[in-house]
């Protein structure tokens, strides 16, 4: 049984409240505390040696990431985040000075985004590190952005460059917490998800969320530098739009908004953010699936890419 | 090094900000969110296979273990438990029908304290399952009852019967939610904590973070039916005492209160939890360090106990 259906099957057995807001299924719960003019956000993350970092990573950056990972779904809502708690698995044996590098590096973030680190607890996970992040923040009333608001005519926007996260990115990403907060304050953001899956997975899941499908512009895809210099380094590489779509960690904003704001939003993003790229790479659609056009012509994109139609 | 030493040379890295009210070292962290009256409560707890529970062992008892330790650290606060998330790191080979078990075990929990579970995330842990709770809850608005409020003169409290839990109570226990906030509501208790790590290393505790020492009563501490039962079946075995102080995971409330207060609360107690037993175990003294005394005289008590001074 895959992770997704078995996430499907527990669901039912969660008990909600009358607090709960928005459960499972989106990037945080959505959770009113009484707060007034706001709710709270909640959201866990863990990272794992051997499955999300190597063993022997520099421990400033594995910090860095846990920490980060669980910042961009609060960004993912448009939210700001406000306090941390750690859980870390340590193995018997264990190097002092590792931990507290990772300590460091999850600091220096939660600093430099006000956040902060409230606690936690260290406990004993036998063969292999294992840091899980919980992380509380909180969003203006009624104004967290969902995954299920996507609506046909939406144009669907991407930040940043994708693809080939694993060459380095994926350990000093900066989350996008002031880009969201912008995107919501002055657009009409309909839907948004942070890109931990890959372009291909994450945004099936605004779709199935939103019950629209979406069709795709090849050209319009933004590739990473380490995406296009991974496939023409080896011929067996991925070709660097397969990259972009499945290669997953890059944690960059993927949303969607009015089409009729798309060149506006364009215009008024380069002035805020002159460094960070925005691309419009497709529309939402009243049809169901994903669609990508190139050269070609269109053809269907699946989960896992656009490669067995080649 | 020792975990205490490690968390002793991590608290220092830890950033804070404007809304925490307390951080590491307690049951809980406390924040401001701005809600009117109240404050967030927040807590992480984990449990993993072959160290908080035996492979294969019952896993409705798992789910319910993980929460309950969680909510246990509310009630050390007197506070109200509102919603969860749960962090499953899985082998690659997992039974479904083990993880719904899980989930059922902590649902029926949380529907009893009115708790969402709110999400959470599955991930990869190669070798062993592990099971991390994090909580939100409130407490009134600078009600938090702390570990370091103790003050000489104070009676010292415990909840039920202490030793031999892992005969079983470990993966029963009921959190003691409702008695602690009745307790903080009728009664001027100065600390409480809940105890995990055994009655000789939990005291120590609220002893440190009060400045503080305690005069124990050997006859006072209330034995459990298990421990009772297991240094009778072997001589080998700890004596019942020793093991009320140190065997851990009794998830039992240790409190103290004003002196002259004790018999009004012994009394009040008996009308509202008749089924539940409380001692009075104890006082709180300015002189630092823990004596216990029984038919032989005052010893001074460590917090591995009493044993070597046989």
């Amino acid at each position: 049984m895959q992770e997704f259906e078995l996430i499907q099957k527990l669901i039912p057995l969660l008990p909600g409240n009358a607090s709960l807001r928005v459960g499972a299924g989106d990037d945080c719960a959505v959770i009113d505390m009484g707060v007034p003019g706001r709710e709270l956000l909640f959201k866990t993350d863990a990272v794992v040696e051997g499955i999300h970092f190597k063993p022997g990573e520099e421990p400033e950056r594995i910090g860095h990431k846990a920490l980060a990972r669980c910042l961009s779904d609060i960004a993912a809502m448009a939210g700001t985040p406000l306090a941390a708690l750690v859980t870390l698995g340590l193995p018997p044996q264990f190097d002092p000075a590792v931990i507290e590098a990772i300590y460091r590096g999850m600091g220096t973030l939660a600093e430099r985004h006000g956040v902060a680190i409230a606690g936690g607890e260290t406990t004993t996970n036998p063969d292999r590190m294992l840091l899980s992040i919980a992380l509380i923040g909180w969003v203006e009333r009624g104004k967290a952005v969902l995954r299920g608001g996507a609506r046909p005519g939406d144009a669907l926007f991407v930040t940043g460059e994708l693809g080939g996260s694993l060459a380095g990115k994926h350990l000093d990403f900066q989350p996008r917490l002031e880009e969201a907060r912008w995107l919501a304050r002055h657009f009409e953001i309909h839907s948004m998800i942070d890109l931990s899956d890959g372009l291909a997975g994450d945004l099936r899941h605004i779709l199935k969320a939103s019950h629209a499908g979406a069709d795709m512009l090849a050209t319009a895809i933004p590739l990473s530098r380490a995406a296009r210099l991974a496939s023409r380094a080896k011929s067996s590489a991925k070709p660097a739009l397969l990259a972009a779509l499945t290669d997953g960690e890059d944690f960059e904003l993927l949303f969607t908004l009015p089409g009729r704001l798309a060149v506006q939003l364009l215009d008024a993003w380069k002035k805020e953010f002159p460094k960070l790229r925005l691309s419009c790479i497709g529309k939402i659609t009243a049809d169901a699936g994903v669609r990508i056009r190139d050269k070609q012509g269109v053809r269907p994109l699946t989960v896992h890419g656009y490669s067995h139609f080649k």
